[in-house]
């Protein structure tokens, strides 16, 4: 008999019952159980079916429940366990589909009182979601085509005030951008198709502003338009951007969902810009949600060609080594093939760039800086400017401050934005 | 000038820095705003789509901060302040657009650095959202029509085992079920399209069941196929069930998101019964993600004509008064108009009837038990039995084991369940 393909997540638990009994649970819960014995649960159907605990490791003991609601068992000591529980899943029992495998891996899980904590750390899954889900279309490869970019990272940037442009003042902006050396400018998540400047109107200032400093410069600025929205919308406004000669969309991944990016990916003739606003109250608390481990598998399965990571000391919460794990973690090839592009963004400027080489060791990245460029003391093109500049420091291994000397837009970018 | 027609949203705030401050860096993040002043967010601007603080209530103040990552201030004293926060953004930011609603009132807010928490109570949305979105379809007179069922709640379960039945088993025990006087039937939220059975046989089996009742007890059950699925399934799942005579289909709301079950409902010709596994981890710290209030709201919007809650004395860890306030929020007529039929489930049988009723005062519920009418000692009709028996002594306050005298199917299901 052909050995079944399973699925295989792991877990960090906190529990006040024993760790084993807490597993089971999840076990259980996640396939054939229910509360109470049931005609039909059969030892073959349990065999085939059920959720099989693969590994249970113990950490370290806490006396304070992460989250609120655990029962606690009788003549409970005041301990709570916490511990590593790795359980597969046959796949039969739900065929490669991201959505259904939501439902088995996380599921109701979250609500188990057996539980005082749960995060999903890490899932493995077999060759035929890949099947299933091309992934990413462009990628790094194709981005750095589209681009012409091909030794140092993409420079971008994002239009700011993110909200309140009129279409000309938003057509001279990203005029002025694709004219000061940026490879890339996008929309803000916050701005996609406003009653104020609809997405069909604003695609014809951007494109008229970004066909006009491709004339002068001989370089075709990629230009992330936000179409997120509604299903039926998906569709209309990527039509509208390739149709006007649009070179990337974006969307807000959990607005859309994992279905909404999977079903965009099946017609985007351009590279999709993969924004995870949001993506906090998935993972800010240690013991609930998820790591970004998961997380990037399931966006980069579902066709984002780029995705946010944050930058290196950002105006988040989010610590750098988070960052760096979660630039690596883009990197790796998925099933073997495929890279997604990370995107670093909050708070860059050129300053940012040499930690940022130095931690990750690669330059396919994504590179954006709002204020760090928009506001950079002589304009947008020495912001730019700079940018490439901290990067070849970077690159060249020569301090920033030796660097700046002969780079008078490092210099000042130094001046402004240096802590 | 008209008055802009705004958004509000009411948040729970912990931070380390003054509450103002932290309530100023939430409305500046989510519209014009980025982390260093930059040209063209002019004061013009700022009035015309700036996020406005409509109001600051200080709550308790706290010396451990909820979530990791908060930056404090110099000097800090160690304290965390909780506070209620108010913010309400102009519509034309985004338009009615679900989507882009989560992107502006949650979006990157999460993450920032200047929150040790935050967690979103409530929205009030402007009339263009019901406009837009038509709501369920169905609701709780649609699903009492289709089920004839107009004087106590829906009766249900749950097929069990959740997977792993195959389409003679299953044929079965639908029979068995619709002819035990159940007056609703639905997959389990693990069992939608799996290879072992693929949802068009499970169609076919399931109707044959179901008709093949019909034609002997003269009333048509309710079953809900789970049609969870990447986009282009939903329309092709949904439309295998209504070519069967299916009458009504199931999804994973966040596993096909708010835009998904949109979509869904824009064709759907059956109630959409919405499940809400994944929840857990949206809410279930007190200081992240968000409340019920706002979750119902927009799954509402979206079109669930049916939608969990969990039950009273539930195997989960949500207390009985959350429970009870999700029936109260889904009874509450939206935009002065329709209601969602509130589905209590988990660990449910007749004896949860009582307080059930006691604390909600309402009978438009939809009343699901799994093990609690599979594994009734003398079956499911005995155990269906016992749920309207319960219903009945809660209705007319007679205490359950005084009722039970008469009612033998109760009286078993105490003996057998009752803790």
């Amino acid at each position: 008999m052909m050995e079944t393909k399973r699925v295989v997540a792991t877990y960090l638990v906190e529990t006040p019952f024993a760790l084993e009994r807490a597993a089971q649970a999840i076990a259980g819960e996640q396939s054939t159980g229910t509360f109470t014995a049931v005609p039909g649960e059969t030892e073959s159907v349990k065999d085939r079916f059920g959720a099989r605990l693969e590994r249970v490791t113990a950490l370290e003991e806490v006396r304070q429940p992460s989250l609120a609601g655990a029962r606690t068992p009788p003549g409970h000591n005041g301990i709570y366990t916490r511990g590593e529980v790795v359980v597969s899943f046959p796949l039969h029992n739900f065929g490669p589909s991201i959505p259904n495998l939501m439902a088995a891996i996380a599921g109701n899980l979250y609500e188990l009182r057996e539980l005082s904590g749960l995060r999903l750390l890490d899932v493995e899954l077999p060759e035929a979601f890949a099947a299933r889900y091309p992934g990413p279309r462009f990628g790094i490869e194709g981005t750095r085509r589209l681009t012409g970019v091909w030794d140092r990272p993409i420079i971008g940037t994002i239009v700011k005030p993110s909200v309140g442009l009129s279409a000309d003042e938003l057509e001279s902006l990203v005029y002025e951008l694709a004219t000061a050396g940026l490879d890339f400018v996008k929309d803000d998540e916050l701005n996609a198709n406003p009653p104020y400047l609809p997405l069909e109107e604003k695609v014809r200032a951007v494109m008229k502003a970004v066909n006009r400093a491709a004339d002068r410069t001989g370089k075709k600025l990629m230009y992330a338009f936000n179409i997120t929205g509604d299903i039926d919308e998906l569709r209309r406004h990527h039509d509208t951007v390739v149709a006007a000669g649009g070179n990337c969309v974006m969307v807000s991944i959990n607005s859309v969902g994992f279905a909404g990016l999977a079903y965009l990916n099946g017609f985007s003739e351009v590279p999709i810009h993969g924004h995870r606003n949001q993506w906090g109250m998935l993972t800010r608390h240690g013991l609930l949600g998820m790591d970004f481990a998961v997380y990037q598998k399931l966006c980069r399965l579902a066709g984002a060609d780029h995705l946010h990571v944050n930058g290196l000391g950002s105006k988040f919460y989010e610590s750098d080594d988070s960052v760096v794990r979660s630039v690596q973690a883009c990197m790796k090839p998925l099933f073997g093939g495929y890279r997604t592009m990370p995107v670093l963004s909050s708070g860059q400027w050129a300053g940012t760039a040499p930690a940022t080489y130095e931690r990750t060791g690669t330059v396919d990245v994504m590179h954006l800086a709002g204020g760090g460029i928009l506001a950079h003391p002589d304009g947008p093109a020495a912001g730019a400017k700079s940018m490439k500049q901290g990067w070849e420091a970077a690159v060249r291994g020569i301090p920033l401050e030796q660097y700046a000397m002969d780079c008078p837009e490092l210099r000042r970018a130094m001046d402004k934005f240096a802590k």
